[in-house]
């Protein structure tokens, strides 16, 4: 029997499934360094350790993205390696954060199967579960992907479609323990914005852009040891109509989220996430713009959380927040757009 | 005097010197994180301290081609600055596994010298040792390579050639001590694969490609403090028939032997080198693929191991094993031809 | 009001203004093996914590050009967003070792603001101070950039052009605490030449180049969190007459200093900046090579100091040592002009 591992097809997949993912994985000072290089945040409270200490926190968090990557990344070889695309993300919450030398561990449930009328894919939807070194949840979200059938005759029993939330309720967000951000240093954190002057409906424009290289989006994509074929195998994309390695939706994630710096200066805690869709595929070679709109506050007691809308376009500044129109249509400059909490200090 | 080092030319070596390499080097856990993004490796035992540590291990230990990219990186200026080849590799045996926080170093004796017949160049044979901080051995291996003479008319006293093994006896290989995986865990390790499963002539492909950037074979021969000027010096470089830099043969080991996880997901602790050899110079924005094949199994006691041959080619899959002829000659894609013992684990 | 952060222009600042600057940041392992994989530096004081130790300190210090870089990039946001060209640094003095683990956090004073006679932008002087987190600066600096006027109306009061030291005095150089060089290792570091080998006047040709890549710039660059657009916004550069982001200027130092390793191997602990001049913009695709000249010795008692002139080029090999001419003009190829103090070992 061949040892090649050929990844699941939507029919190896059965409603209730659990999925014990490969690879647990260490997270050290050294992926930190790695994400500061590939993107550029500069969220204070994950860039120093004496930020987070004055903070309550033992030492500097990775960012919570980093804790996404890396859980995301071991559910590739399981759930996705036949994926024709990525559809959707709902439910995410960031239970606990992760510090250098925490090592994550990620299992995934089939909540959802559904296959397409035509026959030859099916949507598999799972929910993700990250765990620490002490078995502690730091991270849960559910994902739906199209997923090609091996063989279009097979029959697959028990589909369903499971019901998810539009948006993680305030309530169900966790803050981190011990956060106490009574003597937050707005000067080193770089703006004086607290919870209280973001307004609900406000657009930010976040100016910068950045252009990101082959070597970068691959380099980011295996440094959380997501093996998605398209994101390396150039010899095969060369016969892609677009002749390109496709670049990871995480990278621009993690690019617009970095931008967003310039205006969201004390946001970069994510809490939640409600949704997320790439537009559009993006390609090396191109500038990442961002803008963020506030589509909800809600009061956590020690801080505020606010609901963001990180849209990100390539090649296109966003002075003029390129958005959907009336139908839904897209600018066909955005790649992404992106629906998360985060939490911000209050002014107190 | 001119303070700059030319390199040693051919006849500057001496049968019997000792070489002293300089640049000790602490290896760190920023090294791992860029081993991680460069070639993407999942092999559980060096990706999680928890995994190690279930097996044994006071944590995760570095991949041993790391250890093997410093002890080689620290020889190049004294040995290979004015190499025209890379010639071969013998006689390699990891003795202890390297952990972040280790200071490896590096000495070479050279063991062989051999003058081309044109007269103006020569093949140096070196036995190099890496040593931790302890002064413990934790890596051994033959080398030899086709360095130039100065002077065409030097005239080189006590020409030999070593008689090197064709592979490393099994009662040579060295178990990391404290290993002990009779608690394995085979479903975070990826595959279910143990020592008893594989046969003698088993042939695996590793299905996925990966390409290789500019940015990337740079960073990673830098890494390791390697000075090869033909990975580097694109404007000298410019001036040879192929126009491009050389991408570094390691680089080229550690992508296939991160491939080749896919297959050999149990398979991931090199314990010796047997040979390799570059069949063909790689040069950045091809896509390479790889294929194994089992040539030896040897029971250990502890655990098993298995002498691999590890073929990897660039932008051409490996589904039909791509090989040499009956002549010798290797099918134009092939660029590696590597031969090696991994251990693995016993279903017990 | 809009949250976005447009940058400081020349009527913004004030003489004696002081600027605290965001995004303190802790320096990792995970830097040091960054720095290491982008410019390939050999220096052992800075590569072995076993080697540093035997030079008395506690580990391995990180290059001082890292700390320079990290307290660079924080000023950016704050000075030289809206700067139309980084001049000159001068009276850069490194007063502690800066280790992995140690945060720094900046602040600049403002120590000089002229305005030029176009009305349109002026050169604002700053000197910057890097502090560790016990409060202790690590490193001081005076740069000057020429900013952009926002409205070339307005009038800003009090300017005044600081008196700078044309080099840092012997005396004010400081040698880290505990350094003892009294078993300094020649062997392991690379070379014999002592302080006492080298002359005022001497000339050495650093032989290597090395090529940079569009990767490699933005991720140096990126980092030390220097957001300067022009490395990054390749949509906005394409509309500058060169097409091309360019290399941040550290990027070409740290590069030429690597390169200085052969014939200065001993050489690589950086005590001040006297100052430095960006000759010519770098882009991607070009290698540099780099050249020295013993400016000036100074003994400070338990090592000496070499006061050196690093000079960098693109595509062009130093062998004559490219410079300037008579008349100040400087040989087309040459890209910096680099003049510092660095604390070698006495053979004693």
């Amino acid at each position: 029997m061949s040892k090649t591992d050929p990844g699941r097809f939507f029919e190896d997949f059965r409603l209730g499934q659990v999925l014990v993912h490969a690879t647990p994985r260490t997270v050290t000072a050294g992926d930190v360094a790695l994400y500061t290089a590939l993107y550029g945040p500069r969220f204070s409270l994950f860039s120093s350790d004496e930020f987070a200490r004055a903070c309550g926190l033992a030492a500097a968090p990775v960012d919570p993205l980093v804790a996404f990557h890396v859980v995301f990344g071991k559910t590739v070889p399981d759930i996705s390696l036949n994926a024709v695309a990525n559809l959707g993300y709902a439910e995410g919450r960031f239970l606990a954060p992760v510090f250098p030398g925490d090592t994550l561990a990620a299992t995934s449930e089939v909540i959802g199967l559904k296959e397409n009328s035509n026959g030859r894919t099916g949507v598999v939807y799972v929910r993700t579960t990250g765990t620490n070194q002490r078995g502690e949840p730091v991270l849960s979200y559910v994902r739906w992907v199209m997923v090609r059938k091996r063989d279009p005759a097979a029959v697959v029993e028990g589909q369903s479609v499971p019901d998810l939330a539009k948006a993680v309720a305030p309530g169900d967000l966790v803050v981190p323990q011990g956060l106490d951000v009574s003597a937050y240093d707005w000067a080193l954190a770089g703006a004086p914005h607290a919870f209280e002057d973001y307004a609900v409906g406000e657009k930010i424009d976040h100016v910068d852009g950045m252009a990101v290289e082959e070597a970068e989006h691959q380099m980011a994509t295996r440094l959380w040891q997501n093996t998605a074929k398209v994101h390396f195998n150039q010899f095969e994309r060369s016969k892609d109509p677009s002749g390109r390695r496709l670049v990871y939706g995480g990278v621009v994630i993690s690019t617009a989220k970095a931008l967003s710096f310039n205006g969201l200066q004390n946001a970069g805690l994510v809490l939640g996430i409600n949704g997320g869709r790439h537009v559009a595929p993006f390609f090396a070679g191109s500038t990442v713009f961002a803008w963020s709109q506030v589509l909800d506050k809600a009061d956590l007691g020690s801080i505020g959380a606010l609901r963001l809308r990180l849209v990100a376009t390539k090649d296109r500044p966003c002075t003029d927040f390129p958005n959907k129109d009336g139908d839904g249509v897209y600018d066909p400059a955005v790649i992404l757009d992106f629906d998360y909490w985060a939490g911000v200090p209050k002014r107190g």
